[in-house]
């Protein structure tokens, strides 16, 4: 079934959501906000998606390579952004982030 | 933090939403799916709202106790549903629903 | 702004997910429940994906076109599954699906 | 059916869904930033209870109360912080958020 075979990858949409929320909740209370901005924007888009797709996986979707492929491009850019900036939160998300992009990417291959 | 402080809660929500979906995608493959359409529903409604939950939580949701005391109730409803129906995949959603409503009640209180 | 741009495809969106989704709450009502197991999976997948789509699309997204594509295919995918059924809902919800599929067609573009 | 009872409900979901995620893309792009933390932020809560209780009134939810109450507070809790600043999104935005939330109120009574 679904949830068995793709459990490494359920596993990590779900620690990239994890990361990706922490990191917009946390970029909402620092100091210069001004540079957090696309920061916020893009920890959402990425938290959604993951959190879509990962119940996507679970539920049998039909949908498995397409939903990778458009996954892995948004953990790609939110790693980029968040790799720019020095806050440890910022630091893990990008981590988590790129880790999530290669798993989609392969799913999608 | 938030992801920190409800570390418990969010990993009981993650697998109450996969134990959902789960059963979810194995109830449409039944033979008898006449006997499933109130457990189909529930599994709808119960992955939906831990799923919603896990996220906000995440994010440091000002919404805590409101979201644990309606997800304490889909979880209850979704596990009473679940247990009457003897496929394993229904009887493990019970017990993941179960587990999750309890925290959520706690959580709630 | 993006609500503005984007107002003709999120109505139709609106209206497709409103239409999959009261096809599922029919579907799942349904006497010969067996022959709308197929239904009820992609009324719930496309639903979902133009919900999602609908919020991204308000919310500045930066993937339009990525997330148009994907919904094209899903929104197809789903029509043709209603269009063979006879339930007004079905044939209502084909309708619903392919308008939107054709809007998201041209936004991918 | 659901879609038809609660038709005006849907609607105003619909547009405090619009209004909250516009003025969470446009608080994202105003000049002081750190003013717009709480708006920012409460527009996410708002616009992804709205869309859940669009979609859960659609498919026919069991929770039509007790959603109806949760999104009623959140509802006025984010007309709260968007009525505090001048911005004209986030004038209107409060204006759809206490609207929805007098509706929210009156369903789950």
């Amino acid at each position: 079934m679904s949830h068995e075979k793709y459990k490494s990858m359920i596993t990590t949409l779900h620690e990239c959501m994890t990361a990706c929320n922490h990191c917009y909740d946390s970029c909402l209370k620092e100091d210069h906000l001004e540079m957090m901005r696309e920061c916020i924007r893009l920890d959402r888009e990425c938290a959604d998606i993951c959190s879509y797709f990962e119940q996507a996986l679970v539920r049998g979707t039909p949908y498995v390579s397409e939903l990778a492929a458009l996954c892995a491009k948004i953990c790609e850019d939110c790693g980029n952004e968040c790799k720019k900036h020095d806050h440890d939160h910022c630091q893990k998300c990008a981590e988590a982030c790129f880790k999530c992009a290669e798993e989609c990417r392969k799913l999608a291959a």
